[in-house]
């Protein structure tokens, strides 16, 4: 069921720690297939020498396990609703990365303070309230997801323009058409995390980048005209 | 004698070096066998390159060697008074790790500011105070092991709820139920001090993070009702 | 056509991750000609991985593409400007190193505050103004380019003496006599940027080198009586 | 001429990139034989991929090469009025590491903060004043050798006991017993500049480690009844 897609969460999986963004099993990679509204999600806490492809949980958008013998990650049920609302997005990534974690802790909008940023998210990576106790008691992970939905809607963001989110005293979700680009997400989000603190201690008066940049930079790469890269 | 876990000790003190935890020799991690009350410990400043399961070093409880030809640690008495008193622990580990150590450095507590550190010690990392002249006389390897308890004691903390400490000045131990519990604990703790110290300096005013997602996060792994791995 | 030069070409490129300056492909390499007055460009957007010195695009020095399948850079415009106005340079980097990028993005000139800075930079590294939206429409890369030139011009540097800029908002861009020691300019930039944040932060009253060492180190590895390395 | 040595210091010199203490070519190790008062040293700016032990030059304590066909490293000079002054020493290192040449762009002494440091260092190590004018006049690299001397004397300092310096604007020279002890010692200090420089930002009231403690740490390692290590 699903084997390809199986093969390329897993592989997204053990991208993670390549790219530095997760220790030990930190971290989980979703992937949808959008024919039959099933996903394909890690198991919960397998250690990654040992995990395989098959080992992967495919569930539905109820959050429900569909197949596989393991636990899917204990963040599942935020994944399937992020699914449920975000009709565009292929797949999502989960860490605690530093530099990101960081931010999230600190309560902040990472804002968009060069084209390094603006290449990839078109403005801030928005940071969300505290969950709050009802909303823990209710069912944590689902809640979670639902917070990112209703701070996107709060903030007019399309899901794909602005393909991460910080969790207050968290961490970041991240996503993109598929599992690959929403690890490539991480990987942004997680850099100009790092870039944006230091450039905040190192002028306290730094500007945002103006819109005019921040518009080129975007759209030369993700617009209607766009002209990075082959075609 | 316990060569199951002069293996285990052996391969947990080549985790430190493998998880940027140490330099050179400067780290040590031993592990306890309750039937018998003897542990198992690294020997004192011998090169990882060289160093083998048989060259860990058997002591008892009182700080005796039992069975070994090389000195062990020098540390080896703190890890004495921690087994004896400590009764729920099985692994110890002591490092320098960079910023667990700066922590030290500074006499300040880590405080739970997110996820990442509720998911493993159920509040505050405490530091101790600074050991004195009279203790250090009298025996400051010893005397070490009695301050961290006497600091878990006056605060009501217990062992394996927030298995790390800080010493004023020094560096951080971590402990867990074994030798690999107690380096993934360092791990962690290494972290958090990294993560915490760059949230206070992005926002000074940043909250810790609110008991009701500290008992959550906690509780999902390590409650009654733990549903964060597989069974 | 110009296969030595290829091979040089994508060989720096490839150096550009080994020395952490990039992730993915975020970086481009590119080296001249004189004879010919054509240059050689790392193509857009391919990955490293299955990147060939054929893959390599030539241009000319008003920006068009004279041979190759695959698209140039999209910064080759930028490239183009530099040739056609900084006659002594041979090769071109552009990356977005973490600490370069962070003063780019803090829209500073990165100051000569030790002998690390002098052996390479003789002075410091300019920070360019932010590109207007009427520069953007023009051709933003092109203006890029320009951009720089007007900024060494002003400032009356000599673009080996001080071989790199950083943009605002942007991110910086190296150059030396060939490709190679554009591509370790760009690693004595990112050190150096590194270094002298962290030095500021040190001590807020830090000075800057004073004449004479800055005098002794880059003239005793670039000046006429240089003595560095062998003969 | 010295075989075994020279095989020794090509081996110190390529510890210094794999510890992560330089980039390219930038630092050198060189270590002497006492009873002919000559010591080897690494050539000047030689690729670390090419160098042989037997490209290793052979100087005299007044800064003459004795043997060798390549130019000796340009901070040669430094190291023989060193080994002239600091009888007790047997190698010397000199790198631009990266937070030891922070404090010493700050023109900072790097103060005893923790244990790290007292295991190692007896103390502070110093920082020079910065060279002036008529020095770098009458030679350079020599008067960088005796500021250091001159620095030592007017505090009091043992070499073996604080075993490194830094130069103001420049960066750090540490020096041992022999070659490898100076690599080590390069390796603490780099360590300790960079935890001291945090501590100091988490905690800017944090003291100094307390006499009773660096005392205890210092000697139990060197002191006469030192008992860490083996036998």
């Amino acid at each position: 069921m699903l084997e390809k897609l199986k093969e390329e969460v897993f592989q997204a999986n053990l991208e993670l720690p390549r790219q530095g963004l997760i220790k030990y099993t930190w971290g989980n990679v979703s992937a949808i297939d959008r024919e039959s509204n099933l996903f394909v999600i890690k198991p919960s806490g397998v250690d990654y020498q040992v995990m395989r492809a098959q080992d992967m949980v495919v569930c539905d958008l109820d959050g429900n396990v569909v197949e596989g013998e393991l636990n899917p990650s204990s963040d599942m049920p935020t994944h399937a609703v992020l699914y449920k609302n975000f009709l565009t997005i292929g797949g999502i990534v989960h860490t605690h990365s530093t530099w990101a974690t960081i931010w999230a802790q600190a309560g902040l909008d990472v804002p968009a303070m060069g084209t390094t940023h603006a290449d990839t998210f078109y403005g801030a990576v928005p940071c969300t309230r505290f969950l709050k106790q009802e909303e823990i008691d209710r069912g944590y992970e689902e809640e979670t997801g639902k917070l990112i939905v209703a701070t996107f809607e709060e903030r007019g963001l399309k899901p794909l323009e602005v393909p991460g989110v910080l969790l207050h005293g968290h961490a970041p979700f991240t996503w993109g058409k598929d599992a690959d680009s929403a690890v490539m997400n991480a990987v942004v989000l997680e850099e100009v995390a790092k870039m944006n603190l230091f450039t905040r201690q190192l002028n306290s008066f730094a500007e945002e980048l103006p819109q005019a940049i921040l518009d080129k930079h975007y759209l030369r790469k993700h617009g209607e005209n766009a002209y990075y890269g082959q075609k």
